[in-house]
């Protein structure tokens, strides 16, 4: 047998039916005619620190949970396109000059976005810090539409990868101006706050203290939302400063774009350029949006009913830009997938992961038709070394086994009786249970996040109204929950966003890598939730482990996913597909 | 475009390369004629405990390691087989009516073997206990030769899910007696302790006390040894009861085996049955090995220069197995890969992996010129929730870069200062230098892996004389990793194996995943090296991760396996393709 690279094989077998003139199904999945290899359009889904694990999360709950049936279908629409597409690996590192062995999602996005190497947390930018054209750029040069859609803020690092060239992903004003003069045809996510200009720009602040500004602010922002048909949680903040002279709002409905705060005026819009912003900062998480998705009634004003869904987004994008005769490239991220593994949430991942397949399934819809569209789904990293794991906790007891092989040597029979916990499948019920994130658990504890005097009982007392009650927790969790850490003088870092504070939540083991102070403090929920959920997490950052690649169109382009590759590979794979040289 | 399932698209492609007539090379990729989708020779591969994550390890090693090259190739063998086949994961959870979330060795192994569901910790049986026909017995009866390999014990769970049927895997003497009676052709592997009978068996011992039989059995294996011409670390040690009357290597004989205990003998069969023991438990661990290797010579009597390779007995196997006109089905186990993914040691997962590794590289030479071999090369489950991982250990100083991006908002140079350590590729070959497992370091502590009295400063000493400089631990280390902790009274299981321990190596976080008391200790050095390595664990088990599946040989076969599936399907798949109806 000669061996052939998955690319050259790829084409052989595109010209092969060609050749052949097959009249079959198969034919229709070989390429447009005239463009060998070629697609019209391209769709890109992220989710962010979405690892095998993760997926295998969300189809161990969608084909084997137990009291599921009602939420989602036994087969997800990630299985879809693994079953009628192609599936494979990738790896995230950091290439070249300035490589290392993990990512983040500034530089994942970039190295997918463009195909070569970067550096960490800088986005739209080389290995060696130079600016360089995207995937997303190119397509629009040859005249494609092009979008961008996430859960999270739009100037986040995963969107941001594809639009905007700064050497700082928390650069997010400045890359909200990027996205802007990128001429994005559709921008859907969160983060009005980096767009919103103060509104006590102009006005005269002489002799006021700052509670008084910090009213007058208040009252502004209520203004500029009703002048902008806004709801309230959209406008009410901004990371724009006060002496910032732009107006990005105004410049963008100059520039053609309709401007969209919720769902009802994201749906009004039917074609051109849409600008959409739902939400201050994240959207809707996934344990609220599936509140908001199986309440009966959600009243009006409540941003449950306001925001549109990753699913909603993700199809009113693929109405407007197909438009474009030219095709369109849009990329879509499930971002707090990698927001729920930072913190150690199980069940807040689980519900992330069926909101993001919801935009899978819309997708794969969508697409499954047509025969000119690409689709590829994959993360950007794995975040929090997650896992499904056996434990000592709870052995269940011996029971007998009809079969006939249940007997010992000596012919007695044998009970079945494992050593360990091997997990329940109602389990995957009482993860989904989970009421609230921890996210929103730390808030209910303490708004501004500041648990450096929180208490064992109201931990307790927030876990508990927020998880199955097979999971609640004891004062001795709630003590380790508040338990804190002194950084030593030597380890602190005065200057640093995160490791300039003294005092931190207190992790005993693999401490190094819980970075992002009192933020961590709902790993240690997880911690206390573990045993019961059969449920282990590595650490509070990213790791490097190959994610999945789900590749979903014509046949000749899909299976050179079914590889080990990186991710600059499928940057320059989705390259070969979408751009014409 | 109209969906197709992967097997009908696989029959379809199939067919229609048939109808085509078609003379170009991916002709070849068909099947052989006449046997439609099918193979003559199926070689199964499971790397024990790897998931995605090892493979990255592995791979990064390979690809980017600073001082490799003369090590192994730039380009693994797994990564031939995924770059001329297909590569897809796959769920491993035991399924049927006595489901779990997370799976052991014996399960998983059964369920590959039989495509059907089974129970935690049994071999051959299925999800009610009754014994079920596996794919190495329905290939004996198809008349194909049949082969089981392994780098720990041939009565280890992985090789005896395919050929014993017991309630539990830990019956390693019944599960050497079903291997001899499933008259399996080559068995190669370590283990023979479950092999040997006693010594002193027959023997007259009125009036010996313990201390005399001890030394009475000592000599009588040495004279066991010699008979046998086996060498003295091969005939040792027997977990045979005294009165029992089997005589395996006799009745191997008997039936028509060659047994060989160390390479020359091995290499001396050319054909024919053949059973071989190389060690009385498992065979070298991968760094063991990769000194093996590297040594310009090695002792004659040393276990270094008579232990075959995985590699070499994977060869053998194939020469011997593939003189069967009827063909065969061999299964090539890496098996230390788990072991050092329970005892959370990076160092040797990776020289397990390498040496894995060279046995899929051996096989995809061996079968890239033919066209009527399928391999299948995956992993039965996850172990230890491993992950290389970013952190806030030595972070990086800044750099200045040339590039046109690394300016800020107002024109200002910005250095290239990421806030966290995303790792170098130097550690890459730090943790390759580790000069012994964990095991080794634990046997150097304690030859009886009992560390209730251990002390720091031994512990320092011995781990700072296995790792790279670079990774050396201080005496605050040595404590956490001789700290104990006393099991209370409602957590000690009297009648378990492992949980019967009252005092255990302590662990802070996720303590109920480390379940097997004092060899867990090594984990705990793992904490130690974490941040100096990247690297996290989760726990001290397996975890649900997907696993990764390469697939090589005829494409209408192999493109079926670039999905997410399960084990089972991958046994049924396998079944398809190697055994007529």
């Amino acid at each position: 047998m000669k061996m052939l690279t998955k690319l050259s094989a790829a084409v052989l077998t595109a010209s092969m039916l060609t050749a052949c003139g097959s009249d079959s199904d198969s034919d229709n999945k070989s390429e447009p005619a005239g463009s060998q290899g070629q697609v019209k359009n391209l769709i890109l889904m992220i989710g962010d620190g979405m690892g095998a694990q993760q997926v295998g999360i969300l189809e161990e709950y969608a084909r084997r949970s137990p009291a599921n049936a009602a939420h989602i279908d036994r087969v997800t629409g990630l299985q879809k396109l693994a079953e009628n597409g192609s599936l494979g690996l990738s790896m995230t590192a950091p290439m070249g000059t300035n490589a290392g062995l993990v990512v983040d999602s500034a530089c994942s996005a970039t190295q997918l976005a463009t195909g070569q190497g970067s550096i960490s947390e800088a986005v739209g930018l080389d290995d060696n810090g130079n600016k360089v054209e995207t995937i997303l750029e190119k397509a629009r040069k040859m005249g494609k539409a092009t979008g961008l859609i996430t859960d999270t803020r739009l100037t986040h690092a995963t969107p941001a990868g594809f639009a905007a060239h700064r050497p700082h992903r928390s650069l997010e004003n400045d890359i909200a101006e990027d996205l802007l003069a990128a001429q994005v045809d559709v921008l859907l996510g969160g983060g009005s706050r980096h767009w919103v200009h103060d509104p006590l720009a102009g006005v005269d602040l002489t002799g006021m203290d700052d509670d008084q500004k910090k009213a007058l602010r208040k009252e502004k922002f209520a203004e500029l939302a009703t002048e902008l048909n806004a709801p309230s949680h959209v406008i009410k903040k901004t990371k724009r400063s006060l002496d910032d002279d732009r107006r990005l709002l105004t410049e963008a409905k100059n520039a053609g774009y309709a401007l969209a705060f919720d769902r009802t005026q994201m749906n009004a819009v039917s074609g051109g350029k849409l600008l959409g912003l739902f939400d201050d900062s994240a959207m809707n998480d996934g344990i609220e949006y599936t509140h908001c998705k199986n309440a009966a009634t959600v009243e009006p004003g409540n941003k449950c009913a306001d925001e549109p869904s990753l699913k909603e987004m993700t199809k009113k994008a693929l109405d407007i830009l197909s438009q474009d005769p030219d095709g369109f490239f849009l990329m879509v991220e499930g971002g707090q997938i990698d927001w729920a593994g930072h913190i150690n949430d199980a069940g807040w991942l689980l519900h992330e992961m069926l909101k993001f397949d919801e935009a899978v399934q819309a997708v794969y819809e969508w697409v499954a038709e047509r025969d000119d569209t690409l689709v590829v789904v994959t993360a950007d990293h794995e975040t929090g070394g997650f896992g499904v794991a056996y434990h000592k906790h709870d052995i269940p007891q011996a029971k007998t086994l009809a079969g006939d092989g249940m007997v010992n040597s000596d012919g007695s029979a044998r009970d079945y009786k494992p050593n360990y916990n091997f997990g329940s499948l109602a389990t995957l019920d009482k993860i989904y249970a989970q009421k609230r994130s921890f996210y929103d658990i730390l808030d209910s504890v303490n708004g501004d996040w500041d648990f450096s005097n929180s208490s064992a009982a109201a931990w307790v007392e927030e876990v508990n109204a927020s998880v199955h009650e097979d999971f609640r927790i004891d004062n001795e969790s709630g003590e380790r929950i508040a338990a804190r850490y002194d950084v030593p003088v030597e380890e602190q870092h005065p200057d640093h966003g995160y490791l300039k504070a003294t005092n931190i939540p207190l992790f005993n083991d693999f401490s190094d890598f819980y970075v992002y102070a009192d933020e961590d403090t709902g790993a240690l929920i997880g911690r206390e939730l573990a045993a019961k959920q059969s449920v282990t997490w590595g650490n509070g950052t990213h790791t490097a482990a190959p994610v999945p690649v789900y590749a979903f169109g014509p046949e000749a382009i899909t299976k050179q996913f079914s590889t080990l590759q990186h991710h600059t590979d499928i940057g320059q794979k989705m390259m070969a597909a979408l751009i014409a040289e």
